[in-house]
């Protein structure tokens, strides 16, 4: 492995659980075998939050991510001096702003390779747009901010047996339908194909596409949007070399056996693709953002704002997080070597 | 425990899975602690079936059902001549008129009291359609046989850790929002918690019902059929003192942590019900009809004639369907007793 640049964890909704699940990553980076991060801001708040769940997680501000290696083995690395009161469970206007802050700077020094690698901390949606904020959600932030189009940036949910793509999201069911075209299947899946090639080391990634209706529509029986939409995106992704199967009726799609035939299960629409991941294992869901420039995890799970301060929330899904776009970034630097 | 009625089983089709199933499933009686069971027909297609998995099963012919119980712990009953050839992975229309014949006789048997349930192994809807089957599938023939509205048998799937209802089933998703009204969530969910009472035990059942929309629609931002259509019925079932919650965002309702805080979840459609059920344990799964006077449980799977006569097929589903209906008849018949 060659040695890549530090990580760099946004600080989240300091109300919520992302300080103390950062101190939490920290402490476990030993027997996790974690690659060397910092967190961009925040340096009393963690500390704050690390002493709710009785963890002795020294803190050392740092001047430059170039700094984080050195001190990343003896104390969590904090770089500059953003910071602000650490209030769990009791959300305010500061401290939206200041997980806005931390946010947009990890990204920063993201695209501007200062770091290896974002892992983003939950915010909560509603509360930063209170300051501004003026995207969907994180995953379009750092598209915009890596200077990718919203509808580029592919959000894939991984865990430790499963992946999947919703290719439609934020949206009503009844939309769904609608929103399903050939080019949808075609653009996001190959956008997908090409990531885990790149950043998950698959050089021929198996994607499985989900039908939409039950039983794959039985031949029309039961919805026609199988042979008319989805059928000619997987067509299309095949004329391109991509080892894309199905429509695959979506209820036998996540049992354990059908689970070892592919790669990454490309969904239709939200539930589709989180049902089974959060079914199967709810506290190590990762999200990543595929088809950036930059690499950006992020742990699945939102503020958490009801068990935040409570020495109650899993640091699992923060730590799964942190070690893919660790196994990621490593990937990019090796490839960046050999080249 | 007050010994019930023996349990019928169906052949299914003779081409797929369903015999040998049956055979594998009295060969383990004894470890699995089965109840009393008879096959309705099918002496000689058993015997052969069970010959492919290399099973030493001795079948005897039996005149009536009150026969099954003494002969049971020596051989599987087999009641009447109505007998086939065996032709794994190959069905005709002889297979086809013969699953019909078992499932109708089977089923005439339960309602007229002479087998404390039905259990029915797997038909080919397409092909039984062909010799004169007119229900959409056995569902539907075992609810008009029982002399219930179709609308008013209610489909539960029973895994080892979850239970789920799907409120509408074979139809397209596009058609789903509109098939939702207060009263379908009303009358089903009651029908199902009071079925949860008398067959399975559950005085005060906890009903969760899922959300249709992602996040539940977020307050109407992402669809309004939660506001509109769910809590209206769930609101109906909390004022008829039944323990329903909801509605709850379908992809966080099935995590281990959620599971264990209601007894079954009322899905909104076909996948959402199903995804998580084989998910989680694929080779398990019960399909039970609630709302009959009768008791119906079924291996939740198909045919499978590309892996009949294979020794491949896995006889857990088989077995929990036996072993759901063998209790579920052995609460009834305590019932009666005690009345």
């Amino acid at each position: 492995m060659v040695a890549a640049l530090p990580l760099v964890l946004s600080l989240g909704d300091p109300a919520g659980v992302g300080p103390e699940l950062i101190a939490a990553a920290w402490a476990r980076r030993k027997e996790e075998g974690l690659a060397p991060f910092f967190a961009m801001g925040g340096a009393r708040l963690i500390a704050a939050a690390a002493a709710t769940r009785g963890l002795d997680v020294p803190i050392e501000r740092i001047a430059s991510p170039a700094q984080a290696a050195e001190v990343f083995p003896r104390a969590l690395p904090v770089l500059g001096d953003l910071d602000g009161p650490y209030t769990p469970g009791e959300p305010n206007r500061e401290g939206a702003a200041l997980a806005l802050a931390s946010l947009s700077l990890a990204a920063r020094l993201t695209v501007e390779g200062e770091a290896g690698a974002i892992v983003t901390a939950p915010i909560h949606k509603a509360r930063l747009a209170e300051v501004g904020f003026v995207h969907p959600g994180q995953t379009e932030f750092v598209a915009a901010a890596a200077g990718v189009a919203a509808e580029d940036a592919v959000m894939m949910l991984a865990g430790p047996t499963l992946r999947t793509v919703p290719l439609t999201v934020h949206t009503s069911l009844a939309s769904v339908p609608s929103l399903i075209t050939p080019e949808l299947v075609e653009r996001r899946s190959a956008i997908t194909a090409a990531a885990l090639t790149r950043d998950f080391g698959l050089p021929s990634p198996r994607l499985a596409i989900a039908a939409l209706n039950p039983h794959a529509g039985e031949e029309g029986r039961m919805g026609d949007e199988e042979g008319r939409l989805i059928e000619p995106g997987i067509a299309a992704l095949r004329a391109r070399g991509i080892d894309a199967t199905g429509p695959h009726p979506a209820d036998a799609l996540f049992a354990e056996r059908a689970r070892a035939t592919f790669d990454v299960a490309i969904c239709m629409y939200h539930d589709q693709a989180l049902i089974p991941l959060k079914a199967l294992d709810f506290d190590h869901g990762v999200n990543v953002t595929l088809g950036l420039p930059i690499i950006r995890t992020s742990p699945d799970h939102g503020t958490a704002f009801a068990i935040a301060g409570r020495n109650i929330a899993d640091a699992g899904a923060t730590i799964a997080a942190i070690r893919m776009a660790g196994d990621c970034a490593a990937r990019r630097a090796e490839a960046t070597i050999l080249a």
